[in-house]
């Protein structure tokens, strides 16, 4: 096109923005938020927006990590506060992990009653003992964006909603002169006595407070800012201390400091806010959070939800999720793009945004930041998520993707140990699992172009981070290629990741013409050589003497030197180089044969019980697709020479594996990596080794995708004749030229095109 | 002089400069830290500079508030830290009250020692058990901004110096390969176990620190950040938790946090570093402080003595307490200038600095403010303070002094509950003592023109405290006129109280030409009216019926509405209408009799018991001197008809209460009110009520003074003939013009000029 002067080019201009925004497909509709919400999912129901910072969702029960002085099991059950098993609901609370296996979090729980106060939760079993509330599916929905829920105890109706730091309520209330909206400060997720540090709120004015709470949780040193707006003035207020005897309470006693009393400090307390409503008259409330400051709280709620009511948050964060779920468009079943776009949805969950809408954020050195020139996040599940979320991210969201390195570079700028994040949680590391995978995701989205900051700077972070002697047997592992079993209960894991890692970093190095660094790492990541024991044909413990250990079970994870994964699934921790691994197995048919029986085995029971965080469903033979570590095996076919195995089981796991219903994800979605798997997978091709960039191609489950790229270009995928029979790929054209390897390179996809897989219900053997 | 030039000018200018400078006469030497560190001063010997943030003293002992469940009087004698009775020391702290009442602080504790670490103070009575050291006087220099000890048991030499926000250690060691230096994060003034909220350390590099102490105490929610800055590298360091079972430990126990681990966090926490040293090897440590974060503390760290050696800061801050004390130069006895000299120091040091180097401070709201055009102060113990320490500055820290006001207004603006402080400290109010005196403060200052803010908006914040009905009754005393005894154990020096500084707000909108605030407050004034008994003739708490209290004793304290004085004291609590107080009590002879006795009485033992912070030395006759209520009753006189009964009894307080010994003060300095009294009143008047221009004269126990005024002018005072005998006062010349009304205006002091008092030992009468 010409340019024809500025007026019309304007018009244009416009004319084509607004049909840009009519292009969008209505794809939220097929956002299930309760999937996964039942058994081991562990995501949450709420509302969130992209990456939030708020996850405002529902809790079904307080349980409490110690009971009777001992660690109380039934916790885990509770990672995201919210269990579709149960029956009642305790409250609302602004902060959530999705998908997690561990946790923390449920800051400031909101919850609207009527009748007698009470401030205790009460019971699931005898709800009238306290302010939570019966309810039913029936009267539940949740959707990107947008949660309701009918509380059948009260007659109140719950509706939820957020912007990226604010959560905003909406409670319809019943005609009463005795309408309560209670914010327990007590109450959060994997919680005990001594959780809370300090809690503080200072009532602004007659319908504004602001406040935080400072915790010693999964995050060791933990503040959150609060800021809370009521839509009503409240006509009273008050609050109740469960601190028990103090030692000292100083002057403050001058005061009752139970009713209207605008400053309150203390470990246990629980406030609430008094009104009276008319029929069906809904209150607003809108809940900031920072990790700064009750202003910078304040200053988020104004600048974010200030001026928008409920409804028109809630158009806003759903056009927004509509816009992110547009980044890939499918053709397929109701049910295909249920599982494909609840994928999508929990994968643009997490990492969370970390920044104030100032830019201001709370480091690992206990000091404010600013984030000049990107968002800085939080939540970083990496041992989970390096291995597909991020890739994934580097072809969907490269923008945000080279912030989250940028992100990690702070944390490891601010950290006094001056490491790269293992689990970044709330300017915390909390140290879970195992390896330094921060490595992986940095050298892919340098490799992939994604990111703009120094990448020399980078590089030296990963080498330091991989340096680190005394975190978890790395000097071992450097002295002796690896780490001893008698010194650490988790040696053969860790070396393997640690050479996948080490892998990573040499191709950083290369990318960056290191050749010293390069030449360096590349040799570490043989490492896993080191604890393979050819006589047996799997990874095997290692004493310091050198000699494997005796009594060794490949079955089993617990005491054999493996987390989360058995020596079975864990033996095909080669991402790296499958070559190798294959030589070493016995070479092709072997390894071939191994997968078979690793796919068709049957775990006894006593060793299923090892593998954590999963369900029976999250198995299929011995692999364990619940959880993480044999997430690339099935494409190993592929190297094998047996790809139409990979596709066929890819297949499997895909429909075995994820199911649109509460109770379809066989295990944790671990901040996305699950769904990030299912994408891909269902897309056709599926990162083996980030920091390579090659893909393996698998089997397409969906009939036509396109992904609109942030380059402005588009990728288009169609599956010719898909279908749950036809499931082999018989040819593969990309842009007319016949891909043979089953191979396709980032290259491929960002430069944009078409890729058409041709498909058979007969494999090509 | 006509300008020449401007050569010239900078020449002579310099020149003046020059010669200003050596006009300095060396003052410090006569200030002596150590009065009133024995029995009930409650000073501490420590270094400090001129109102600074920083207070580094030693520790005697590690008392607890609580002992065995309960409240272990113990602790008020350790309310500065130090007892001149113990012959221990067990560290220095950053942080001290001086002359206070009750206590908080004693913030990083360090303690240099050698030989096998002990991480526990150990007992006075064996202190070997411990990393206590003995100590002796003989081995003991305290000066201002400088302080030296001898450790006995380790013979380690510490000295102590600081700038504002620096406290600056040196430790002069013998030869070992196991010297230490502590840093004690448990320790504490007024501590016990659950005091400590948090407490968190990051090891920066091989000789810097940060951290912070966040405490739950007489501020309720205090966080006081560190960085620590050693001059030689430790060559390993360490520590100890002793939080005893943790319900949860999270995944940090992977690390062997407690040998070179470099970031710590707990409740309960010491630290040690380690070195090898030389005979006589010094090893400087400096420690800063801010209240809003580590970057803070580093920042003032550098920027006040990053370049500094210990001898260069003890040299600037002791020119800088050289140059305050010059502000005013007297002539006397070497004791008299002791004592007046260590009472401009004791003047000196309270309030403190509240503002970092870059001007940041954390407010009420707990939001980090930036002060713009001023120095935020804290510790403001007004009920002491507000009667000569802010008028002493009024005339003598004039700019300091609106400084002041600013910071009050600042407490009043960020606070929840829209007050001025009743005792500021650290971004809380601690609530201790009664009334509203920051009025008194912000009236007298604005009165005498020393405020740069908005002098309306200051009003409105005195009315808006005067009028907080649920504050310790005032709403009582706004609709009554008095406050309930059944009400208010403190009822009647309440309503006393609240009457002087309802008077103040008066003259405060009279200055300001608010005539309806003056008419509605000079009215409420007058309210002390309502608690005098005519019959009896003595202040008495009166009924909600309006009967008068049965079952009286104007002895007593203890239950009879008074708080640190007994109605003897109390019943001449009206300085701001002795004329009408005198009329009451049966006109200026009864009165001035009545004065006699309250001078000339015993008090017997038992009610001495009910009068706090006191020792016997402390009254003379029943008139407590070392409690504040009686501080203007000497002057009394003057409003009776006879001025010479004041010139001798102030002439005998002076003598009795004050003497150059540590156990010289006979109550508590309280933040230098007791010393601000002793200045004043040894250069001859006292502001019997500020808020009026006017002082009362009395008796001057100097021969000569020059008051270096900011203004630049100078005001001379000369007592000709005055000696211990000579207290008499027989004429007054101001400027050639004789005095006869024995009063003098604060103009007259403000305009420069000279004073002459013609002293005798016989009184006029």
């Amino acid at each position: 096109m010409k340019r024809s002067g500025t007026p019309i080019f304007l018009f244009l201009l416009f004319f084509s923005l607004n049909l840009k925004a009519q292009k969008f497909e209505k794809l939220i509709q097929y956002v299930n938020p309760l999937i996964g919400t039942e058994k081991m999912g562990h995501t949450y129901p709420g509302a969130t927006a992209p990456f939030g910072a708020v996850q405002l969702s529902p809790e079904t029960d307080t349980i409490s990590y110690e009971m009777n002085g001992k660690y109380n099991g039934e916790v885990y059950k509770y990672c995201a506060g919210y269990r579709y098993e149960d029956r009642t609901i305790v409250g609302f609370s602004s902060t959530h992990f999705s998908g997690t296996g561990h946790s923390d979090l449920g800051d400031f729980l909101v919850m609207p009653t009527v009748g007698k106060l009470q401030l205790n939760p009460g019971t699931a079993t005898n709800p009238e003992s306290g302010y939570r509330s019966r309810f039913s599916h029936q009267n539940e929905k949740a959707e990107a964006g947008y949660y309701k829920v009918k509380l059948d105890d009260s007659n109140i109706l719950a509706e939820l909603t957020a912007t990226t730091r604010v959560g905003v309520h909406r409670y319809t209330f019943p005609k009463s002169d005795q309408a309560h909206i209670i914010l327990d400060l007590m109450a959060g997720i994997y919680n005990y006595d001594g959780k809370n540090v300090w809690t503080y709120v200072r009532v602004e004015n007659g319908n504004t407070i602001t406040g935080y709470r400072q915790t010693n949780g999964w995050a060791r040193t933990r503040t959150v800012y609060f800021a809370m707006k009521f839509s009503k003035s409240f006509k009273s207020y008050g609050q109740k201390n469960y601190d028990g005897k103090q030692v000292y309470n100083g002057f403050w006693r001058k005061f009752d400091q139970t009713k209207n009393f605008p400053e309150i400090a203390g470990k246990n307390l629980k406030m609430y806010f008094d009104f009276d409503t008319n029929e069906n008259e809904a209150i607003e409330v809108k809940l900031a959070i920072s990790p700064v400051s009750q202003a910078n709280a304040l200053e988020n709620l104004e600048k974010e939800a200030g001026n928008l009511s409920f409804d028109q948050v809630k158009m806003q964060t759903q056009e927004n999720w509509n816009k992110e779920l547009n980044k890939i468009v499918v053709k397929g079943s109701e049910i295909e793009k249920t599982n494909f776009y609840t994928a999508m949805y929990h994968t643009f969950i997490n990492p969370t945004t970390y920044t104030d809408v100032n830019g201001e954020y709370k480091g690992l050195d206990q000091n404010i930041h600013k984030a000049e020139d990107f968002t800085n996040y939080t939540t970083f599940s990496i041992w989970d998520t390096y291995r597909a979320l991020h890739p994934f991210f580097n072809i969907i969201q490269p923008k945000r993707n080279g912030d989250m390195v940028k992100s990690m570079m702070a944390h490891y700028n601010q950290f006094s140990m001056k490491m790269l994040p293992i689990w970044s949680h709330y300017a915390n590391d909390n140290w879970c699992m195992s390896g330094y995978h921060s490595v992986s995701v940095v050298a892919d989205a340098i490799i992939k172009g994604n990111y703009q900051g120094d990448a020399k700077e980078a590089l030296k972070a990963c080498v330091e981070t991989a340096n680190k002697r005394d975190y978890e047997g790395i000097g071992q592992y450097i002295d002796l290629g690896y780490i001893p079993a008698e010194k650490n209960g988790t040696s053969v894991s860790n070396t393997l990741e640690y050479a996948y890692d080490d892998w990573a970093i040499a191709q950083l190095a290369k990318h960056l013409g290191e050749t010293e660094i390069y030449n360096q790492f590349i040799k570490r990541s043989e490492n896993w050589k080191n604890n393979f024991d050819k006589n047996i044909g799997f990874m095997r413990p290692r004493l310091a003497d050198g000699s494997f250990k005796k009594d060794f079970n490949a079955l089993s994870t617990h005491g054999q030197g493996f987390i989360e994964g058995n020596s079975w699934n864990y033996s095909f921790f080669v991402p790296q180089n499958p070559d190798e691994l294959i030589k070493l197995m016995g070479g092709k048919k072997k390894f071939a044969s191994k997968l078979d029986e690793l796919f068709t085995m049957h775990l006894p029971d006593e060793f299923f019980a090892d593998t954590e965080d999963i369900t029976r469903e999250g198995i299929i033979g011995g692999y364990v697709h619940g959880n993480e570590p044999a997430h690339h095996v099935a494409y190993l076919y592929n190297w094998a020479g047996q790809p139409w195995k990979t596709q066929a089981q890819i297949r499997r796991i895909l429909e075995m594996q994820y199911k649109a219903t509460p109770d379809g994800l066989g295990g944790n979605d671990d901040a996305g990596q699950m769904s990030a798997w299912y994408i891909l997978s269902s897309l056709g091709f599926y990162p083996v080794a980030p920091g390579s960039e090659d893909y393996a191609i698998g089997s397409p489950a969906i009939d036509h995708a396109v992904l609109n790229l942030e380059n402005g270009k588009t990728f288009e995928i169609e599956a010719i004749n898909q279908s749950p029979k036809n499931v082999y790929v018989e040819k593969i054209i990309l842009n007319g030229k016949e891909i043979k390897n089953f191979t396709l390179k980032h290259s491929d996809i960002t430069n944009g095109g078409k890729l058409s897989f041709y498909m058979s219900a007969k494999s090509k053997k």
